[in-house]
């Protein structure tokens, strides 16, 4: 539970058991549980056994927690992308940038799965969330340019346009907010290899 | 938006224009944009124009609304599964059941893409929804062992565990109702063959 927050918000520290980090994991699990719309900073007090004002002493809002937490799940995803365009300027294949970004994808998944089941769910009721869904898209955009570019290389199958393709590649990623379990029979390297080596030998190219 | 109801509530007739099935389309809708718990009657009969009691009139509660849109989810994922289990009696590879289901199972994604929309976010907070999840689970076991039996015919590969399979195939079958649109580019027959031609070669056995 006290894994450190890719944004800054791991510093400050309040009440004793409760630091800023530990109040926007059971805000996050709370959120996820209940629904964001359908949580109060009220209900989340209470969860902790603090009053508001304690919560409020590490966020001003419910919409900063919710902030945080997106925050979390699009720059992990963003190291992802921005990890691809790096291998780009290395040179290199798109269809061995596309696989990487498909494992760093699940990596990503399994170790911020809260955080990435919110920003999943979101559905723009907020500017917060507004914002949240444009940096999704950028992302979206970016593994579909990868999907394309190997699609262009010859490497992918040509039954199945590149568009299609794309969601169903990241469809199967990104449908582990639905089923995996952290305490599961296997960790992230395992359904890492799993997704990769079933799509990409079932997006192989097909002999004439 | 006046597709015939798999349930028993196409009949009665109320006010013009609103037919219980109407109402209902309308109420899946509504839940799925808001969220059940975020749904009141009364919002419901503001985005009809119509009173509450109207709505009641087909309607006896909120509940009866997410029942009817639940079981109809669930009663078109039963007859994929109650296909299969025929197609078993009558002979024929594990292995071709298996295709047959997930081909099955798309088509009622995409035919019945609200109500199983709104299944699959189902948490079970209410009797309905509990009833709903062990329906879910009785299918979901079905589905799976349709793949061990796959996986004991030799027909899949081995390098994948079949329980990890099972959760790929139907996360990338499930992931449809976050992108899926009727108005877009591909209809239901040809997500099917995409589907199954990815799935199925990559969960081809490999050549030593």
């Amino acid at each position: 539970m006290s894994r450190p927050s890719p944004t800054s918000t791991a510093a400050r520290r309040g009440r004793p058991g409760y630091d800023q980090e530990a109040v926007l994991r059971r805000a996050i699990d709370l959120f996820n549980r209940r629904g964001y719309d359908g949580t109060s900073v009220g209900d989340l007090a209470r969860e902790l056994g603090l009053t508001k004002s304690a919560i409020y002493h590490h966020f001003p809002s419910k919409s900063h927690l919710l902030q945080a937490a997106l925050d979390e799940a699009l720059d992990a995803l963003t190291a992802v992308i921005d990890a691809a365009a790096r291998a780009e300027r290395g040179g290199g294949t798109a269809y061995a940038r596309l696989e990487e970004a498909v494992r760093g994808s699940v990596v990503v998944l399994v170790e911020h799965l809260p955080a990435v089941t919110l920003l999943l769910r979101v559905r723009g009721n907020s500017e917060v969330e507004q914002e949240a869904l444009r940096r999704r898209r950028r992302i979206d955009a970016a593994l579909a340019g990868l999907v394309r570019a190997a699609a262009e290389e010859g490497a992918l199958r040509t039954d199945i346009p590149p568009d299609l393709a794309t969601r169903l590649l990241f469809g199967m990623v990104n449908s582990l907010v639905e089923w995996y379990r952290p305490e599961g029979r296997y960790d992230a390297a395992a359904i890492a290899e799993a997704v990769t080596t079933l799509a990409f030998d079932g997006l192989a190219p097909r002999e004439a």
